[in-house]
């Protein structure tokens, strides 16, 4: 066991930190230089311990990509390239130092993108707070949530519902541990276990947005507040209705029962996007999920296996009351 | 009393916030596009409520000018200019629209500085990070901590000492509040208002950074975590040695009589730079305080009324344990 935070203070801490992760002006002056970018897309996120994530979760590696990429899933969606990242982070003395490390390794495992500046505070538990700030090439192109247009049909970046009941199966096995991310009591079913290793190493569609992009897709968000909500979103921020079309295709075998709770859960980071109807987007994995059309009330009409069914749960609030 | 964000909903409140922030592309798509910047310059603070700062303490649209100051002050230290601002925000149901909608008001204030993007999620408390993005101009002539040269004279950009004990003094007058920001109960001192005053309304130096750019000065920092360990960081970036030379004129009234205490006690976001020997800053408000000297230790001497003072307390921890 290494030594803690309160053992090492706050300036030990910044350098080791400047060690561990060696890409980065980590904390050197007030403010890091980065070179310029054509067109700068920015995005900001918020992760607090016990309410956004729990340290039992997973290995401290994982967790931190797992930050990163749910940041970085911002960008992806309007076919943004990610490139620098600031961590905000709030400490508690009693924190171990290598837990800590490899948490920042996590945090800049993503190639291609490189931690700068940052800050530590104490402040009330372990949260953080990531900017991403990505490249966007041409501002013309980027994808935009309000970019639908009548006719479209929305595809997502692939099967849904990898966060439903998620932290109840990770509470049940312990948590998944090692390399192999096992469950630490054998306490999950393998669809489960295959769904939590999915919630737990997500990875932002970089790639997709990019294409999407390139090929003339204008419309995109990413589901991360639920299917539901974000499909609302690009009707309301488009002046259209969105009529969603599913059954348990769309979604991991695990929650295939569940589709409309799977699908409002939300913690996806996949890309929600809308294309012309002639376009087929099934060989980039992609999946057929609804089309808009032709109103102004950014109404939301869910036909789950063919029949219309009433959708009361339409995703997180993040203010909502317990 | 208005609503409270529990009674409003997360969309509810953020559909508030665009009306009442009309300058800012907030939260309309997953990132913010912003225009190119030839230089970049970005930095990260955090603050939460009970620790960086209290709601009592003063009305919220002060608050937040002075939380958006602290942040910029960073900028400011590197001669950059602030353009953008990225506003994560960490908020409790209970808290009142009308307040909020005032704090952000204040996080909105400065001329030339736009908020973007931006993120709202429900944390364990009320806090913030602020992720400043500024212009820097000319990549090789940003203000460094590094460029501190022997025989550089050292200087503040004004009396230091502000928030030594300030917030107890707050506690006995109740807090600041009005427009001219009187005490709520009659306790404290004329001199130790001023001193609250200047506490709470502090402005960050852009101005005079870029002017020491333009007039060659190389080597500046903010006295954010105190006089002297900030003093020490730049002989240590250096790699020299730094003696401060001080009396009463460092400091403001109401703290001459506790010299060691306001050098140590931070959040003063005034500039301390370093020139060559024969240039005068007086005449724009600065105060000579010491020099660097070969070194490479990067030792702090404190000469306090011409007789060298031991310092134990060389600035604020966050790390520290309580």
């Amino acid at each position: 066991m290494g030594p803690t935070l309160g053992e090492l203070g706050e300036r030990g801490f910044i350098a080791e930190l400047r060690r561990a992760v060696p890409h980065g002006n980590l904390m050197g002056d007030d403010s890091a230089v980065i070179p310029p970018l054509a067109c700068p897309v920015v995005t900001t996120d918020s992760f607090f311990e016990g309410r956004h994530f729990h340290r039992w979760w997973a290995p401290p590696e994982v967790l931190g990509r797992r930050l990163l990429e749910a940041t970085v899933s911002d960008l992806a969606a309007m076919g943004a390239e990610p490139a620098w990242l600031l961590a905000a982070v709030s400490l508690e003395p009693s924190m171990e130092l290598d837990w800590l490390l490899a948490f920042y390794r996590g945090l800049a495992s993503r190639r291609g993108t490189v931690i700068a500046g940052g800050e530590t505070v104490r402040g009330p538990g372990f949260g953080l707070t990531l900017t991403a700030i990505g490249e966007g090439t041409e501002p013309g192109t980027l994808l935009r949530r309000s970019a639908l247009r009548p006719g479209d049909r929305l595809w997502t970046g692939g099967p849904v519902g990898r966060s439903l009941d998620a932290p109840k199966y990770l509470e049940e096995c312990g948590g998944l541990t090692g390399k192999d991310l096992d469950p630490v009591r054998d306490a999950v079913t393998a669809e489960r276990l295959e769904q939590l290793r999915a919630f737990l190493t997500p990875s932002a569609q970089v790639e997709l947005g990019q294409r999407l992009r390139e090929e003339g897709v204008e419309c995109a968000i990413d589901i991360s507040d639920g299917l539901f909500s974000e499909a609302r979103h690009l009707g309301e921020e488009s002046g259209l209705d969105v009529v969603l079309k599913i059954d348990g295709s769309v979604f991991l075998p695990s929650v295939r029962e569940r589709p409309l709770e799977a699908a409002a859960a939300g913690e996806d980071f996949l890309l929600l996007f809308g294309a012309d109807e002639g376009r087929d987007f099934r060989d980039m994995g992609c999946l057929p999920v609804g089309r808009a059309e032709e109103g102004g009330t950014g109404m939301l009409t869910v036909i789950l296996n063919g029949t219309e069914v009433p959708v009361r749960t339409i995703g997180y609030d993040h203010m909502e009351v317990d």
